[in-house]
């Protein structure tokens, strides 16, 4: 079902020097699939990262966030099948016990591993088989298994989400690979659920920190399935160093903005995918806001659009019923809204019409173009609120018969 | 697929003495349907209304508010298949000569009539059917039609909903009806879509204002089936005043608040049967919090598990995957919420069971129970904030294969 997005070939995801990766299968609830993996850093290696706010966050967030305070990470461990969220007491010392068990592995101390875990809420981690399934992860590591890895972090997503890309910074090759899963559960402020980057650049932590925070910004934290702000969100930029590029430190550096670029490309791809693979996607929308006060509501007007149930199932239905936009707008939260200067437009990516002028129908709109435009399965919604000259842009989905069926039968 | 609830009984309509109904299928978008709708009112009395907040409001509602401020309203006219929303300066002058056309037969003044609409947003109404059919419905006006005009209001509404109640007042006998229509597209600030009721009783302007807002807060005001606030929402509630009591005008008298609690008592009954009849809709669920330190943050805590997808998919699947509430309970937007204080309760009417305490699974929930208790199709979830006194009870359904079904369907 996923709109326009394919299995990444596995020879064009490139290793990154500092990083290996292992994968296994635990059995943490379903035997026999890939849902453990353990990622390896070189010594020196900077790791940046943002979290969901949901204030029910899983235990491992909270761990993420006190041994990312202390710096100098080594270890990634993630597990699927079970988010160890509204686990209690219980959930925070499992995933200490998570992080002691790899630290004993490689040597290191216990804050030096960050745990991540995605899949079913409210139940306890199976600890016996994780920590059994660790050895087996750790045995694997490989600088090659970006794919099996994009693979082993997969929940409801039907295909693995994979990039790299490569640049090149004073002289020196850089390639910058990652990661992502999601498919529900998605919404801003991290929309992600997981999404993990890893570049061979040396930059300092304080730049790296920034960096991770706009790239998430433009990209996971852009993005919405439906509405639901997971518990477990989290979004990891990690710099090894090994490129051998002199550390970036100057956020205004021409090296700065170059990489800064290049992670928040890999970042969008992602978070494109994400959508692309949205649960029950049957199109893949960009919703554009312009002329806006403030991003703010800008972002606003996007998410009334994006997360409304009847916007959503006109666009599964390929039906122009554009009232429904125009209502979303509506109730977007503006009191101030002039509806009648504000215009929208639909597209998709051979053409775009002006649906919406003066609080009604656009005068040259007819019908017949809106529904050959919305045939197709990426669409642009634009909308200009006249009002300022901020802007936005988020992307999501369409909502259908297979996102009530995924979310009905995800634990049957 | 409605949630217990069925026709109401036309003999258990009780006519309200000043108010006559008349109806008629005018084919304002289908053939064959009863469409639309006029309501007469005596002389001297006296209505009050609260309408949507969404920015994109429909033509009638701007016309409602002038028409409302001017007081002395003697007709109503409703149509369906059409909103006449987002159909700029046209709209609103078909809504005035839709005014003008009644205000002819009656000989009355075009601004003593108020004009509502419901159905597809963004086509013109066709006025020339409309204006046929109106001469139609006054020829049908009859004290005893509440019954047909409950089906006349009906768009995607699969049963009609209409509820009387009689009380004493001074000794005088008050007769209150009511009707209702709305499906999809409901939520907070007005989401009752159109929800009318009279009473023959006499309460002065002020009074029946006040009256109005808090029986629409507590009612049309607490329910959600999708989260989409409509541009045409309207709730308005007449008091003919022919029922021989004193005009009540002093808040805190007795009489006013017997009266305000009939009438409430009769809006809830009528928000409600919108949700059992909410679109694809086969629970109803209640969702109370307590324990808030304001009331809004109760609403906003219930809104967010109403309007979760996830967990209204749940629901609709029987599936007791709790930990989607306590994730709604946590992106809430309470920064500073404890999730170790809060208790999370799931009931039927049959049995309530404590499913989360200390931030995870309470210690004697077992899922088997949990599976028992949703298997009803009445749920309750209640939530203790334990931060406060406040509390708010709103009311949802689930989320079925039926809802998207309804709403891609809907104009085809």
């Amino acid at each position: 079902m996923a709109v326009n997005l394919k299995t990444p070939n596995p020879a064009d995801l490139l290793p990154v020097p500092g990083v290996r990766l292992g994968v296994t299968k635990a059995g943490i609830r379903k035997a026999d699939r890939l849902d453990l993996t353990v990622i390896e850093l070189a010594p020196g290696s900077r790791v940046a990262g943002v979290f969901t706010r949901n204030r029910f966050c899983a235990a491992p967030i909270t761990i993420c966030r006190e041994h990312l305070s202390s710096g100098d990470i080594r270890a990634l461990v993630i597990n699927t099948g079970n988010a160890n969220a509204g686990t209690g007491e219980l959930g925070l010392s499992d995933a200490r016990a998570t992080c002691r068990a790899l630290a004993r592995v490689f040597a290191i101390n216990p804050r030096q591993v960050l745990p991540f875990s995605t899949g079913v809420i409210f139940e306890p981690l199976p600890m016996d088989r994780l920590l059994v399934g660790l050895a087996h992860a750790v045995a694997d590591l490989r600088t090659d298994s970006w794919f099996d890895a994009a693979h082993a972090i997969m929940t409801t997503d039907t295909l693995a989400k994979a990039v790299s890309e490569r640049i090149v910074l004073g002289g020196k090759t850089i390639t910058i690979t990652g990661i992502s899963k999601g498919a529900g559960m998605i919404r801003p402020d991290m929309a992600t659920m997981l999404g993990f980057i890893a570049c061979d650049a040396a930059i300092s932590p304080p730049l790296l920190d920034a960096i991770t925070r706009e790239a998430a910004d433009a990209s996971f934290n852009s993005i919405t399935v439906d509405g639901d702000t997971s518990t477990n969100d989290s979004f990891i930029v990690i710099a090894t160093g090994q490129a051998g590029n002199a550390e970036i430190t100057d956020a205004d550096s021409e090296d700065a903005r170059t990489i800064k670029h290049a992670i928040t490309s890999v970042a969008i791809r992602l978070a494109q995918s994400i959508i692309r693979d949205g649960e029950g996607a049957t199109k893949f929308m960009t919703i554009e806001i312009e002329g806006g006060v403030d991003r703010d509501e800008c972002r606003r007007v996007a998410y009334s659009i994006a997360h409304s149930p009847l916007v959503k199932t006109a666009f599964f239905a390929s039906d122009p019923n554009l009232g429904r936009i125009l209502a979303a707008i509506g109730y977007a939260g503006i009191n101030d809204l002039d509806v009648k200067r504000l215009r929208v437009w639909l597209g998709n990516p051979e053409e775009e019409t002006l649906v919406a002028e003066h609080g009604g129908r656009a005068a040259d709109y007819v019908e017949k173009t809106g529904a050959r435009i919305m045939k197709h399965a990426e669409l642009t919604v634009r909308v200009d609120l006249a009002r300022g000259q901020a802007k936005a842009t988020i992307w999501t989905c369409d909502f259908s018969y297979g996102y009530v069926k995924i979310n009905a039968d995800y634990r049957s």
